[in-house]
């Protein structure tokens, strides 16, 4: 077994009674010493009361635990809530004998009823008493909801002559999103990196990997990415444009970048990943409106799901995107077969693209010829299972 | 049999020979005289070679004769279909003996692919010879593509103390759209209203209608709704402001509404139609964002599929939608049940709600106390059906 070991990080999860098939449902992420960290949360203006705390002690830019419980998502929960996930932090700062003001609550599942506070704090001792450098694992399965894989990516970077360790744990599911498919990760680092760097980093390899999955087109109340660097590898300073400085951009880049196609290719509604990418805008606004429109349609996905070639249902969500363009001059591919030449259909190809889409990824690329701006997202198909999935969650 | 007559207009239909079923797939609408004539056409940059025809036509404010062929949208169809377009309603004009600039072409159905102008010229001396004053309902149903039924809606409006006709024939199939849900909707009366007022009462009418109608959130290539009056009730002339003018515009509002409503109830995919409303914010523009954001959430459209009272969906929705609000003053209604306080779900209500959301329509109502402004979409469930049939269309 590949060990996912990070100098300076230890790790621990509990079953503390939250989900009812007895797995386990509380994890803790634990740094020697306060590490230097950034992370990126939800835009949603209803946010869970954890990602309220969190962004509140972030802004320190120290964190030295992560207590991370699933199964009850702590969001709509008012007063209560808030008061509960301080509680929850408190109790374990008091077990690990650190500053209140360095653990971070972080919680997935359920919207609304009352938070576990309970049944976490009394699991606290026991979460603390298992922390252990090769716990990683654990807690990635810890973690999960409705996640039929547990999600983790590791990647060595060299840095300052010494080699170091990029690791990202997350959660989330693609098609089957109760919690509006909320996602964690959390990337842990030996890497000394300046808390400057750091922000900076995380938030480029956000939107290179977790900003550019599209499942449903809903954000979670929850998503919450972490980046904390304990600096055990002892490395000097080293600048972003650096080389050093670009190997750990990259690596964080990847992981993240890992954890997101994990994200879209899990659950059992979805059956393909498919990139959509378009070139040959005029801006990057118009390249990004046009491949979400895209990515996002309803009847492209279903489209996708029947491996139906009818590429004019992509063209109307490109046409509807607020994107400016000329019809008359786009180009539609999947993967390398041209489907439509200058805003019309190719006739005989559609026994080849159908034959395309059959695969559980493929590509469609759609060339506006009006510039020179561009972008991807990743999206998925979206299945009769998936309706039924999400329609039949709670009741 | 209630007639649908409009006074100056006559109607005709036949199968030309597109739908395989033997359906009839080709109408005309004729007016003895030109009409007034007023339109808005989808907003997609991508348009069907007869929008593109039909925008440049009306822009004079008179047409005499509608062409509406279903079964082939002659959308993506490049320089080909902008040429069968023309020649198409070119042959009608012949046959009526009519200025070629007074009429337009309509289509709605299958993008891409040749478009049939041999079968449509050809049956075009028999669809003249069969114009009659009776053919509205023919019209209606010989414009369905996978509508469940077809849409007709008829007021009588007193104008100068006489009584006057208001008729809307409508198509579109709101689960089913697999010309990403082209509506068509032609408005027809005999009352005498200047061409600025016929302007203005359609943009208000489709405003408050078919834009508030959410089936995926794709709009068509080919969406377009006609207003076309006669002039035969022989009326003085009328301002808007003036009680004429009020009965006038609130009869087109309410054909206009009624077909919008037949749209969203069709479809097998199809279960309810659910009224989102949103008050309280701040905002025009911020009302409007999240009551689309909540009506095009597919998590939510599931969830009314499911009937699973999950409205931490719905308070998501809103919190993703761009709107400014304040979540911890969000109230949240299902028709009179309040289901969410002050941005906390209210437990207890989980029965009665799920007892309300198994009827075929109710009203989500979204209270944001954060100033006056207010607006409302219907939306539509999502069910596995829709996936199957959107999915299957032409494989």
């Amino acid at each position: 077994m590949k060990r996912f070991r990070v100098p300076g990080f230890s790790f621990s999860s509990v079953w503390c009674g939250i989900k009812k098939s007895r797995k386990r449902d509380l994890a803790l992420i634990y740094a020697d010493k306060p590490a230097a960290a950034s992370a990126v949360f939800t835009t949603n203006r209803v946010k869970a009361a954890p990602v309220v705390l969190g962004q509140e002690r972030i802004r320190k830019g120290l964190c030295q635990a992560v207590l991370i419980n699933s199964g009850h998502a702590n969001a709509m929960t008012g007063t209560d809530g808030k008061r509960a996930a301080k509680e929850t932090a408190l109790m374990l700062t008091k077990a690990l004998n650190i500053k209140p003001s360095v653990a971070i609550p972080s919680s997935t599942g359920l919207i609304g009823g009352k938070f576990p506070s309970g049944k976490i704090k009394k699991a606290v001792p026991r979460l603390v008493e298992k922390l252990s450098a090769d716990g990683a694992e654990e807690v990635a399965r810890a973690i999960m909801t409705t996640d039929a894989f547990p999600k983790i990516s590791l990647r060595s970077v060299k840095t300052g002559g010494r080699s170091g360790t990029v690791l990202a744990i997350g959660k989330g599911a693609g098609m089957v999103c109760p919690n509006m498919a909320t996602m964690l990760c959390f990337v842990l680092t030996d890497v000394n990196a300046p808390k400057t760097l750091l922000d900076k980093t995380l938030r480029a390899a956000v939107d290179g990997s977790f900003n550019r999955i599209i499942v449903d087109g809903d954000m979670s109340t929850n998503d919450s990415v972490f980046l904390l660097s304990s600096g055990a590898l002892a490395n000097g300073t080293f600048s972003a444009a650096s080389a050093d400085g670009k190997r750990f951009t990259k690596a964080v880049e990847e992981v993240c970048s890992d954890i997101a196609e994990m994200i879209v290719a899990d659950g059992e509604g979805a059956t393909k990943v498919v990139r959509i990418e378009v070139e040959g805008a005029k801006t990057a606004t118009d390249a990004e409106k046009a491949a979400r429109a895209v990515g996002t349609s309803v009847l492209v996905k279903t489209a996708f799901y029947g491996q139906d070639p009818n590429f004019g249902r992509v063209a109307a969500a490109v046409g509807r995107s607020g994107a400016g363009f000329n019809p008359d001059k786009m180009d539609i591919f999947i993967d390398r077969l041209k489907v439509m030449s200058r805003g019309m259909e190719i006739s005989g190809v559609e026994k080849k693209a159908a034959k395309i889409m059959k695969k559980s990824a493929f590509t469609v690329r759609i060339k506006l010829s009006g510039g020179k701006a561009k972008a991807f997202v990743l999206s998925s198909d979206l299945s009769p299972e998936y309706v039924r999935i999400n329609s039949e969650y709670r009741t």
